[in-house]
C-alpha cells in the first residue's frame, strides 16, 4: 500500500469517494501533487461515469483502496502548466481518460500502446511513481504529466465530449486495429448502452454498415432513428438472428454479462472478428470448429494508447461526435449508480462538477 | 445421398475402404470418372494417413458415407490430361490434397481461398458436382480438375511430401495468415504430431524462434536436435509455463483434446496469436479479461486454398521441408490407425500404394 494523496501533497483537493464496498459516495478532503515540470493542473468541469466505475466502488473485481474517488472520464480547463509543457496553456480544454502513468520503456510504451504496458498507471486506484494513490475525476481538480492529457476540440461541449476518453477511445481502437474501418464493411454493436451507442457512431463515421444487435426490441427505433444504426437485431429472436448468419466482417460485443459466442461467431462472415470489449468475469463457451471453418478471430481490447486516444477525439471532432448523455448534479451520483446498474440512462451520465461539487 | 462412382463412371479403380464406423478397411472395387478436358488424371504412388481419416472411418464427427475410400494428402505420377489442360502433362510429379472442388463465384473463392466456400468439396466422403460420392487416396489412381492439383518440386520425394499437401498447408497458412512468418517471432507449437513436427520447420525455415509445448518431456531431445525447435517446454510443468510467460508472438495449436487456453494465452506476449488448428470437440473455456488486457487473439485456420498450398510446397521445396514418415503397405493400414490413434508414429504414415496396393 502506497502513501495516501493527502499524507504526501500539498495541494488541497476536493471531491467524492467511496469508503467500502457498499460503493455509497460521500465528500471527502484529499490532496492533490504540486504541479510537476511536465504537469498540467486543470479545473475539472464535468466527469462521466463509466460502467467500471460502479464495479470499482463495489469491489466487485476484488483489489479496490478506499477511499476511492472514481472516474476516468474527465473534462476541464487548464489552470497551470509546468515549466517544460510544451502542448498545453492555461485556458486550453483539455481532459484526462483512463490513464496517468505507464513505463515509457517497454515495446507497448515505445510504440504508442501505453495501454498495454504491464507498469501502466491507471487514473484512479492505482499506485503512483511517488507511492500515493491515485484519484479520480468526481473531484475539483486534476493534475497530470502532460503525455496523459489529451486536447478537446474546440466545436465538442466539454460534458458531452468526456465519455469518449474511455468510452469512445475503448470502441475507436479495435475498429482501426482489426481493420474494421474500411467503408462498406458490416460492423455489429452488441449491447446498446454507454459504449455501444459510441461505437455505432465510430463505426458510421467511418463508413461502415452498422447493425445494432440487442436483447431489447424497445431500442430499435432509437438505435435506427437517432444513433444512425442501418439494421437492428434482436439476440433473442432465432430467425432475426438466422436469416443475419454470416453477414458481418466484425463485432463489437460491449456486454460484460454472460453472452453466448456461439451465435456472435455465426453473424460473422469467413475472416469475420469477434471482438470483446466488455469483460465478463466468468470464462465463456468457445466453441472451436465454428473458429476453424471460418478462419474466424475472437479477441480482446481495451481502451487505447495515449496518441490513439488524441486521434479518436480528433475524428470525434471533425465527424461531430458526442456520447448522448444525462447531466447530473454531484449529490445524485448515488442514485445514479443504481439506475446505471439498472441500464437505466441513455446513454452516460455526466457529473456536472463545477456547478455542483461545494467544498465542505 | 448422390449415386455412388462405381454407378455413374467407367473407369474401374481400386483401393481400401471403410465400412461402417468400426473404420476397418478393406480392398473395394469402384470406379472414377472419364478424364474431363480439365481433368488431370494420375497413378498414386504414395497416400498419407491424416489423423481426420481415423475420424471419419470411425465416424467420430458424424456425416460418414460408407463405403469410404479415405485419403488426402496424395502423390503421385501424371497418367493422362484432357483436352484443355495447360499446367500438367503426362509424367509429372503431382499431388492432391484436402479438396476437389468448389463453387468458384464466392467471395472466398474469388479470393484463392477455396478452402473456406462453403460450397468446397472434399476429396473423399463428400458429394461431387455429378452426385456422385467422393473417394480419397487410398487406391490406385485419382482424377480431378487440374484447379486442384498441385505440382510437387523435384528435388523433394513423393513420400515425405504427400503428407504436406494436408499437414504442411494447415501450419503454413496460418503462419502466413496471422503475420507470424516475420523473422525473429517466437512461435510456439502446441503438440508434436503430424501437424506440429511440420509446423515447427515451416516457423523456422521463416526465421522463428520455435518453441515446441508439449505433455511429454520424451519428445525434447526430438524436438530440439531432430526438427530444430529452440525451446521446449512441458506443458505440465508450471514452472517452466510460468518462466516463459507472456514472451509468445504467436501459437499454433495442434492438439484436437480438451486443452485449457489459458496457459496458452498466458504465454503469449501482448497482441499475441493464439491459432487453433485442431478441433476439439466440445467448447472450451475462454476467459475474458486475459484477452482484453493484452489485446490478445484465439483464431481458427484450416487448410488453405490451392494457390497458397503451391506456394507452400514450392517454398518447401526450396527449404527442403518434407514430413517425418513411416511408410508402410497397405495391408498395414488398420494397425496403423491403432497406432496413430496412440500417438505411436514419428510423425506420419505414408501407404506405400503403388508396391501395396493389388487389385483383387
Amino acid at each position: 500500500m502506497g502513501k495516501s494523496a493527502e499524507e504526501a501533497h500539498p495541494v488541497k483537493a476536493f471531491g467524492w469517494a467511496a469508503r467500502d464496498q457498499s460503493g455509497l459516495l460521500s465528500p471527502f478532503n484529499f490532496s492533490r501533487r504540486e504541479t510537476g515540470d511536465e504537469d498540467v493542473r486543470f479545473k475539472i468541469l464535468y466527469c462521466g461515469i463509466c460502467h467500471t466505475d460502479l464495479h470499482r466502488t463495489r469491489n466487485e473485481w476484488g483489489g479496490s483502496k478506499y477511499p476511492m474517488v472514481p472516474g476516468h472520464e474527465i473534462a476541464g480547463v487548464v489552470t497551470e502548466v509546468g515549466s517544460k509543457v510544451q502542448k498545453y496553456k492555461i485556458g486550453d480544454r483539455v481532459g484526462v481518460g483512463c490513464l496517468v502513468g505507464a513505463c515509457h520503456s517497454c515495446d507497448n510504451c515505445v510504440n504508442n500502446l501505453e495501454n498495454y504496458c504491464p507498469k501502466k498507471i491507471l487514473t484512479y486506484n492505482a499506485t503512483h511513481h511517488d507511492g500515493t494513490i491515485t484519484y479520480g475525476g468526481y473531484s475539483d481538480h486534476m493534475v497530470a504529466n502532460e503525455h496523459y492529457v489529451i486536447r478537446i476540440p474546440d466545436n465538442l461541449p466539454l460534458d458531452a465530449a468526456a465519455p469518449l476518453l474511455c468510452a469512445g477511445i475503448t470502441m475507436y481502437s479495435p475498429l482501426r486495429y482489426f481493420e474494421l474501418d474500411k467503408p462498406g464493411l458490416h460492423v455489429g454493436v452488441v449491447g446498446l448502452g454507454g459504449l455501444g451507442h459510441v461505437g455505432v457512431k465510430f463505426a458510421k463515421a467511418l463508413g461502415a454498415k452498422v447493425t445494432v444487435i440487442s436483447t431489447s426490441p424497445n431500442k430499435k427505433k432509437e438505435a435506427i432513428d437517432h444513433l444512425g444504426a442501418d439494421f437492428f437485431l434482436v439476440s433473442r429472436d432465432p430467425d432475426q438472428m438466422q436469416a443475419a448468419m454470416g453477414t458481418m466482417d466484425g463485432i463489437l460485443n460491449t456486454v460484460s454479462a454472460d453472452f453466448p459466442l456461439v451465435p456472435l461467431i455465426g453473424l460473422l462472415k469467413s475472416h469475420g472478428k469477434l471482438i470483446m470489449v466488455g469483460g465478463p468475469a466468468k470464462p465463456l463457451e468457445l466453441p472451436v470448429f465454428p473458429l476453424l471453418v471460418g478462419r474466424k478471430i475472437v479477441a480482446g481490447s481495451a481502451i487505447g494508447g495515449l496518441k490513439e486516444t488524441q486521434e479518436m477525439i480528433d475524428f470525434a471532432g471533425k465527424h461531430n461526435i458526442t456520447a448522448d448523455i444525462e447531466v447530473i448534479p454531484i449529490d445524485y451520483v448515488n442514485t445514479a449508480m443504481e439506475r446505471l446498474m439498472k441500464a437505466d440512462v441513455r446513454y452516460r451520465f455526466v457529473i456536472d462538477v463545477a456547478n455542483s461539487l461545494k467544498a465542505a
